[in-house]
C-alpha cells in the first residue's frame, strides 16, 4: 500500500522532528557526509535546515511506525540515524517504534552522463548530465549521444577502468531489468556510438508510460490536487493516533 | 494584552521553526554562548534540540508578528538572531515580519543566594540558592537567613567588592520598586543579619498575592485547564492566518 503526500500537509512531521532533535546529538549530524558535502556547496556555511534534515527524515519514517524503508546507497547513513533515534526513544520512553529496516536497491548508483565519477543528480547545473523521467525522447537521445565515454569503441563493463561506458551498461541493465552479463551479451559487436542509441531507446521505452501519466496528471490539475489531498488525508489518519501517543509518552499532555 | 499558552498546543511553532531553520546558518548558532555553556553540561555533546532552540524561540516571536519582546540580559543574543532571521526572510520573500525590538528589564541579573558570583537559576541543584515564587514564607526566611554574604556587617552596595550583600540590596530594590539609593537609605544602621530578614519580609510581601493565585489555580485544575485552552485558542486564532501567509510566501501552497 502506498500514498502520495507533500511535506507540510501533515504538521506532525515538523513537531515530531523537534522531539527527535532533542534525542540526537549535534556531533552525530555534523559527521554525516551529506552535510559535509552539501555545506561545501553553500560556502561552507550550511543552514540549520540542511544540518537537521536527516532528523526530519527520521520523523517522516517513524511518524508512521514504518518497518521497512527503500533507500539508495547515499541514504544508508541517514536511515541508520533513524534507527538509532528509534532505539534511543524506546530506551527512554519504553518500547514504541519498530526499528526500521533498509530495503537496498539492487541497482548501483547511476553516474552523471557528463562526469561518470560523480553521482547523477537532479540538482546538477549541467543540463546534459542528468536524464529526467519527464524528458522528451529527443532530449534523452541528445543526452546519451553527448554522454562522456572514452576512446575505446568496444562495450565492456569495468566501472573503475571505464566508468563512462560502464555507467551506460548499468543504466541499460536497470531500465531493462536484465543483468549486466545479459546486457553485455546483447551488445556484443556494437561500438559505443551505436550502443549509446540502444541505451537511449531502452530508457525512452521505460520512461514513456511514466511520462504519459505525468502529462495526464499535469493536464488535469484538479485530479492531481485530489490525489495529493487524498494522500494527505490518509497520512493524517495514520499519523494522528501515533503522534498523540508520542505526545503522551514524552509528557506533552 | 496577554495570554498564556503551552508549546505544542500550537503546531505552527514547530513548522515555522523548520522554515526559519532553512534561513539560519549553522555557524551562527554554534557561536551562541548559551549553546556553548549548556552543551558543556551535556558532556559537550549537546542535542540538536538544544542547538536549534533559539530558532524555535524566533518562531515563537515571529509567528505572532511580535513587535516588542521583554528579554533578560542572557536572551539578548537570541533576540538578535530572531531579528536577523526576520530581516533575512523579508529580504528573500518581501517585507512581512516586523523586526522585533527588545524591552530590557531594568532589574539587574539576580545572583544565587549561595554563590553571589553566578546567576540565580531555577535549575540550580542547591535548593537554598534560589527563591521560587511559590515558596512558603518559612522557606523564604530560611533561604535569606542562610544567604552567603561576607564578614562586614554594614549594608553597602558594591557588586564587585561585596557581591553577596549587594545582591540582597538588588533584590530588595527589585521587589519594593525603590532605587538602590532609597533602599540603602532605609537600611542605614542595620547589620547584615537583620537586613537579611528585612529583605526576606519584602520578598514575602511581594510574592504573597502571586503565591495565593498559584495555590488557587492548583486547587482548581479545571479552571487552570480552561485558562490554558483559552490561551491556546487565542494563540491559534492569531497564528493561523499569519502562518497561512508564510506558507504562501515560501511556496508551500
Amino acid at each position: 500500500k502506498y500514498f502520495l503526500t507533500l511535506y507540510f500537509q501533515v504538521p506532525e512531521h515538523a513537531e515530531l522532528a523537534w522531539i527527535l532533535g532533542c534525542l540526537t546529538n549535534v556531533p552525530r549530524v555534523l559527521r554525516l557526509p551529506q552535510w559535509k558535502m552539501k555545506r561545501a556547496s553553500q560556502n561552507n556555511e550550511g543552514t540549520v535546515g540542511l544540518l537537521t534534515y536527516p532528523v526530519l527524515q527520521a520523523a517522516d519514517i517513524l511518524l508512521y511506525k514504518s518497518t521497512h524503508v527503500p533507500v539508495g546507497e547515499d541514504q544508508v547513513l541517514h536511515l541508520e540515524l533513524a534507527q538509532d533515534i528509534a532505539q534511543h526513544f524506546n530506551k527512554k520512553y519504553g518500547e514504541f517504534f519498530p526499528v526500521p529496516k533498509a530495503i537496498l536497491s539492487t541497482t548501483k548508483k547511476i553516474k552523471s552522463l557528463r562526469d561518470p565519477t560523480v553521482k547523477m543528480s537532479k540538482s546538477d547545473p549541467q543540463k546534459l548530465a542528468t536524464v529526467n523521467i519527464a524528458d522528451s525522447p529527443d532530449e534523452i537521445v541528445l543526452k546519451f549521444r553527448k554522454a562522456v565515454t572514452d576512446f575505446t569503441s568496444e562495450v565492456t563493463y569495468d566501472p573503475d577502468g571505464r566508468p563512462g561506458v560502464s555507467n551506460l551498461v548499468s543504466i541499460h541493465a536497470a531500465v531493462t531489468g536484465l543483468s549486466i552479463k545479459e546486457v553485455l551479451h546483447q551488445s556484443a559487436g556494437l561500438d559505443t556510438a551505436h550502443y549509446k542509441m540502444v541505451v537511449a531507446e531502452s530508457v525512452i521505452q521505460k520512461f514513456a508510460p511514466i511520462r504519459n501519466e505525468i502529462k495526464k496528471l499535469q493536464e488535469d490539475k484538479s485530479h492531481l490536487i485530489k490525489v495529493l489531498e487524498d494522500g494527505a488525508q490518509k497520512a493524517k489518519e495514520l499519523a494522528a493516533p501515533i503522534y498523540q501517543e508520542i505526545r503522551r509518552l514524552v509528557g506533552f499532555q
